[in-house]
This record gives structure tokens, sequence and C-alpha cells, in this order.
């Protein structure tokens, strides 16, 4: 069957697949300096944002990849006090990081402002946290910027990119990741999505060697649904300079005084240890 | 972007979604007594079977559906020695069955006999284990067989079938559950896909409350993710005669002798406990 022009579509050649959502208007489409950017209101997703042609985010589903994202690496850490969000426009991985009442300071550092400014009115849930006084809202390069931080300056980095290609590029590589290493203090957690375990084991693979060789000392990667994105399943990968991934705040999970979808305790537990499939496709 | 003819596209009216995948050749394609049958080759997916336009497997992901729908069973109960498969033609579901050393006698049930015979041809994989001397296949009406079975026949039922619409929507309601409620023995368990998580959530509960009426005295809903159906995102419901849900051989799944690829120690400690978002809608 074939699709009309009532749906947008994500085709993934290389994966052999792809993904369509029913849209019934287009309410928004320019060219920032750094990409192009649509969006959409979909029939059951509720709004779409693409970018470059990959589905970013939609308000249907983004809740379990803005959770994963941010919840094992905080509760990971034994006191996330300050953390630095790379990318993440949207501001959905920022409303969840400022659940934490350790958190004292969050640093959103997004290459383009009209990402936020977009997500701002198209998806005013995600950015209703931007008015926190623990918020700080950069539009600079991350690269740069995590390159020119103090040592030990932060607790946790999220790196909440788009794909390893575009700006995004030099996010995924031993260079960065050097830097991020110095940028974190003692026990620091690093964590970047990874793409899908089905379709991205090499990617994951040099991105963990990479992290290693940067000088993390363990890393490990954890898998979640994600019905936007390719495969309908994505990962998050996540790198300690001297801290343990293997445990985490239980207690600070059991009582945590806000509410999730998608990021529980049984899954945290469920999640310090790799997918077989992964677990065996890893270096 | 439009996708040409080369993709075989599943459409999810009601859930605003569509799932494609790239087709190199149409294999077969056949009306049996009950269904049209298609086996395509896909670009990455390798074989794929489709029933009446809808996705039912494909080489690359099955491993998920079979392991999900099979090993938190068996490790539930005690003992799980007769087990019956109703549907699961393509035979997955009894592969995995006979992993189970406990298991003395698995019977497969399914209605329409081409939708095995085609599996033996294209998912010879799937179907490496029917010569297995503790299998049994039988192509009949599955409602009738459960029916007819003898009290206490079984430990395990496990219904793997099509969506509740056709020949399957006999077994998604509360006559059919009691008669596998009869069919059990004490703490027998029966397992059923039950759609997705985020999109048939109102499907799950009726399930749910249609067990409970029909006598089982626990139900659980676990949740996994599956590229090929709607959502990418899929889950099955479990119900116990007597028995506990809560709880399963631990020590049985950290030593089992056979690989899985998804199923897990930590995958079912943290499956017992329902996702927040299940957790929240069902009744």
């Amino acid at each position: 069957m074939a699709l009309d022009d009532s749906w947008f579509t994500e085709v993934c050649e290389e994966c052999g697949s792809s993904f369509s959502l029913k849209v019934t208007e287009k309410l928004h489409e320019e060219v920032s300096d750094f990409q192009k950017i649509e969006i959409y209101e979909t029939s059951k997703y509720g709004t779409l944002m693409v970018i470059d042609g990959f589905i970013m985010l939609s308000d249907r589903d983004n809740f379990l990849y803005h959770e994963m994202m941010t919840h094992p690496a905080l509760f990971t850490h034994p006191s996330p006090k300050r953390v630095l969000v790379i990318g993440g426009g949207d501001c959905g991985t920022l409303k969840e990081v400022l659940k934490h009442s350790e958190v004292k300071q969050a640093q959103q550092v997004e290459i383009d402002e009209r990402v936020t400014r977009l997500s701002e009115q198209y998806f005013p849930d995600l950015c209703s946290s931007n008015g926190d006084p623990r918020a700080e809202l950069h539009f600079v390069d991350g690269i740069k910027w995590v390159k020119d931080a103090e040592p030990g300056r932060y607790d946790v980095i999220i790196v909440d990119s788009t794909d390893p290609i575009g700006p995004a590029e030099g996010l995924f590589n031993e260079a960065f990741y050097r830097d991020c290493h110095k940028a974190l203090g003692n026990e620091g957690i690093l964590v970047q999505q990874s793409e899908s375990p089905l379709y991205h084991v090499k990617l994951i693979n040099d991105m963990r060697n990479a992290m290693r060789n940067a000088g993390f000392d363990d890393v490990h990667t954890l898998d979640f649904p994600q019905p936007v994105y390719p495969s309908g399943w994505w990962s998050a990968t996540l790198a300690t300079k001297g801290g343990n991934l293997k445990s985490f705040r239980e207690q600070a999970v059991r009582d945590k005084p806000f509410k999730t979808r998608y990021y529980n305790y049984a899954m945290h537990k469920a999640a310090m240890e790799e997918t077989p499939l992964l677990a065996e496709a890893l270096e």
C-alpha cells in the first residue's frame, strides 16, 4: 500500500526500514543557520519536530528518550549538582534534569537557538521548566564550550544530539570525549544517545572504544523502546570517570518525588545488565 | 518523501503511524482457507511473512517476541511439563518452549496448516525443533481444542495469535479464557500477546478484566521492543491460576543452558514490575 501526501516518512535506506506519521498540518518550516527545521501537527502523535528530514521528537513518545537520557545517569552519580546538556534544544532533557532537587545548576548548550525558540512555541510542556532559576540556556557551539570548561566543572554531561552527521558529527569522537573527561569531576558521568541497538552496533562499539580511549574507566549501554526513531528501539551509552556504573542511589529512585512514565527502579536495575544481543556484540 | 513500490508498508490508520520494509522480491503469495499469506525477501530484515496485510514476523527481529512470549511464563511456572501453544504457526514460540528441558510435551495448535508449511520452507530456523519428540503439531481450531481439553491438562498455555480481528477474534474473550482456566493445572499460566502499550491500552485492560472474570487470580503485563509491529513496542499479558506472577525460578534463569538475545535474569526481574505508563493506565 502506497502512502499519500498526508504522511511524513523518514526513510532509513541503510536500515531497510521506514517510519511514517500521519500529519494533518505543516505548522512551520524554516532553514536556520544550521539546519532545516519543520514542525507538523500529526493525527495521533501530537506535534512533531523534524530536522533535516529526520524525526527529532513527538509529543506522544518523547518521554521515553528524555527519561532514559537523564534519570539513569543522575541516579547513578552520587551527588549530581552541576549538569551540562549538550544539544537538547527542545528542552525535554533539561526538564527531566531539573526534576532532581540535588541539581544546583543545569546548563543547556544548544548550537541552534531556533530549535529552542520553536520548541518554546510548539512544545511548551517540554520548555515549562526553562524559567527555573537553576537553568541556563546558552546558544553556542557545545564542542568549544566543553573544551573551554574549567576542569572538574561538571558532575554529569548529557549529549542529547542529532545523528552523527551534520552539526553533531564532532560530538562522536575521542577528542570531544577527552574534553568531556577533563570537564567532569571525580565520579563524573557522560551519557550520550547511541542510536539503535538493532541497526548501529558498530557505531555503539566505536563510541564506547573512543570513550575508553579518552580516559573513561567504564562504559555501559542501555536500551529502550522509542517508536519514532529507526527500529523503534534506541540506546544511550554512559561512561564514568572513576565512578561505578553498576550501582545507583537505589533508595533515592524508590523515593523519587516526581513521576515518570517509563523509568523506574526495576528498569534501572535491569538496565545495568546489558541486553544479551548487545553484550555479545560489544567489545 | 514518498515510498516507491520497493517497500512493503503496513498502515495503522488508527495509530496514525506506518512501518515499511524495503523488499527485494515477493517469494510467495497464496490465499489459504483462512487468510492471505505473503512471503517477501527484504533488503535488511531477511525473510518477511505478512498475513492479511499485517506483518507477522521477520528473520531479523522475531527473537524479541518469541523469547518474551515464552521464557517469562515458563520460568515463572514451578515445573512447566505440558505446554500448549495456540496459533504460533511459524513455530518460533514452539522452538523457544522446547529449549526448556522440563517440558515433556509441547503441543502447537494452529488453525492454518499453510502458515506452518510456509514457515518450514521460508523460516527453516524457526522450525528446526519441529522434529523434537516432545513436539506435536495439530492443525485444528484452537478454541475448540481448549474447550475440549481435559481439566488441568496443561501447565502453560501460550496464545500466539494474530490481532483480534479475523480468525483470532475468538481468542480475546472471557469464554475462551474460562476454557483456558479449566485446561490449566494448579499454578498454571496463560500468556497472550497483548498488542502495543502505546496504542492499545484499552485492549490490554479489556483482556486483563476478561482474564480475571474468567477466574484467573492475578494478571500481569510486560512490554518489550518489537520493530516490525505498530509503535515498535509490544506487550504480553500473563494470567495465573493460583500461582504467583511476582516470583520466578531465579536460579534456573541464571543457569539456563540455552542462549537468548533479549530475555535475561535482569529483564525478568524488571518485567515483574509494570512500566509506570501501563501501571497507571491499567485498572
